[in-house]
């Protein structure tokens, strides 16, 4: 067991927390009562002495870090497209559970940079915050040896959350988009050590939410997940958390163990839906001209897709 | 100006945040049901697939980094105490705020750590979690050189949150305990590296937050703030944030620029009353044998604040 599965072992043992399943927590409130989502300027001034955000019936909120030496390299990217991606990769989170993100926290650690380095961290950051209408409550900055970016998100949910769990007995699996870019710029960068804005690389730069399709396929999914670490291991999620084997369509590249599956960070939405809802999923991706991959789908009696793994 | 607050300015000027004062921001919903705190094992399961916490109504979110280098150097304290005090001083922000910690996401970065290392910072954290019933409900876990913790805590607000300002013209300044401890004990650690844990050293060692008293006096106190930064600090934050000099009192140690009141990570709460309930505040203080220290008053005439630090 590696030291970071160790740590949240112990602390489950400890009675402090529980293997939750998603990268967001959803937190509910008793009431419903439909209200508008405010901009941080809408700050209620009623109340004198308050700087109240109305925040919305349920949320989810989600954390997650993205460091320098684990998550990218300096000499990789520029800064604003590593600050770029530090708010992509956290919005995925809260987008693939079907929730709208609002607010972010950002407890950040800057190394020695000079104003204008510092100036294209804060545009990367500003300009998804701007692109997808988040706005930063709160967080902290520290100094470091290596640049940081801790976030926490909080986002709105309209309706149901789209979980990791609820997948059935005879769903069909599909995946957004092309996997496979992502692993192929890792590659080259490991091999190189520079990528440009080349199309080829765009994606790995700066990865492509679904947010218009899940927000639209969420109603009526079963489970989603965004793949972060890679197909073959999201699907080891599903089955494990399920208790679901998964039997993978003869023809697809992942029964051939494609190596495109193996690539993480594409950020792309890996979900299962009833077979009766494959035509109404069918007319949903065309209307926006989105590829969608089909995997395969859940079976009793489907070997746990982690046997797969193993081979 | 120094980068982290060139870090700060630069992102208000692409307008995604604002300054909002306070260490924490109040999340406020549009209905008030007051409903009861359930524990982490209460996860509603009527929605098979949801993993649901209930929420308060009025939410405080507060996020922190705790890093080592900066806050803390691991020689100087157990691994065990160093994740205690990680904990306190986050959940200082948001108990100050009149708010009951109720959920925690981590962000965690770990060094190479031997596995009783690892378990004795879940030890630490799980200590104070469960003093407080805190529930870890997310985060993420990453490898690196130095230790840090990157802590958003979730509190729930009964009643109105306190905040920096409100500050009115002949309010009551007041701090609660003793400080300067705390500075006495980063001295004699920048001299000797090393400290025990006898009872000069334990307040810098594990804070003693002062959550009864805050939750008693929040009714009526116009303003508060933990005391991170100094005596000094936080009675200039104070003063600007609220358009009003202060007048210290002629016998206060303050007038006379002692160090104790440049001692900062005490944790003390500084906070202010109208002259009207100095009565009702001594009466609470002392059922509770706790020390309140007067400091001064608020002034419509009064030199800012801020001048005195310049002496």
């Amino acid at each position: 067991m590696d030291k970071e599965r160790f740590f949240i072992q112990s602390l489950i043992k400890q009675g402090v927390t529980k293997k939750l399943g998603d990268d967001g927590v959803v937190l509910a409130f008793d009431t419903w009562n439909a209200t508008q989502y405010p901009n941080i300027s809408n700050i209620n001034t009623n109340t004198p002495n308050a700087k109240y955000l109305k925040a919305h019936k349920q949320l989810v909120i989600a954390s997650d870090g993205f460091c320098e030496g684990i998550h990218f390299r300096r000499e990789w990217l520029s800064l604003k497209d590593i600050a770029k991606k530090a708010m992509l990769v956290n919005l995925s989170d809260i987008i693939a559970m079907n929730a709208i993100p609002k607010y972010a926290l950002l407890s950040i650690t800057l190394p020695n940079l000079l104003a204008f380095e510092i100036l294209e961290i804060v545009q990367g950051l500003a300009y998804i915050a701007k692109k997808y209408n988040v706005v930063f409550i709160g967080g902290d900055t520290t100094s470091g040896q290596n640049l940081a970016f801790h976030l926490s998100i909080i986002g709105a949910l309209e309706s149901k959350p789209l979980l990791r769990t609820g997948l059935q007995n005879k769903d069909l699996l599909y995946h957004t988009g092309k996997v496979g870019q992502s692993l192929y710029a890792l590659k080259w960068l490991l091999r190189s050590g520079k990528i440009s804005r080349s199309k080829r690389f765009l994606r790995f730069i700066e990865p492509t939410l679904r947010e218009k399709f899940i927000y639209k396929v969420a109603s009526f999914a079963h489970c989603g997940i965004d793949i972060s670490d890679g197909v073959y291991s999201e699907l080891n999620h599903l089955s494990t958390l399920n208790h679901l084997g998964i039997k993978l369509h003869k023809k697809s590249r992942l029964s051939q163990l494609s190596r495109h599956f193996l690539s993480g960070e594409e950020y792309e939405l890996l979900f299962a839906i009833a077979p009766k809802h494959k035509h109404k999923l069918m007319r949903i991706a065309k209307s926006m001209r989105l590829h969608i991959q089909p995997i395969g789908y859940a079976s009793k009696r489907g070997k746990k897709y982690k046997t797969l793994l193993w081979h």
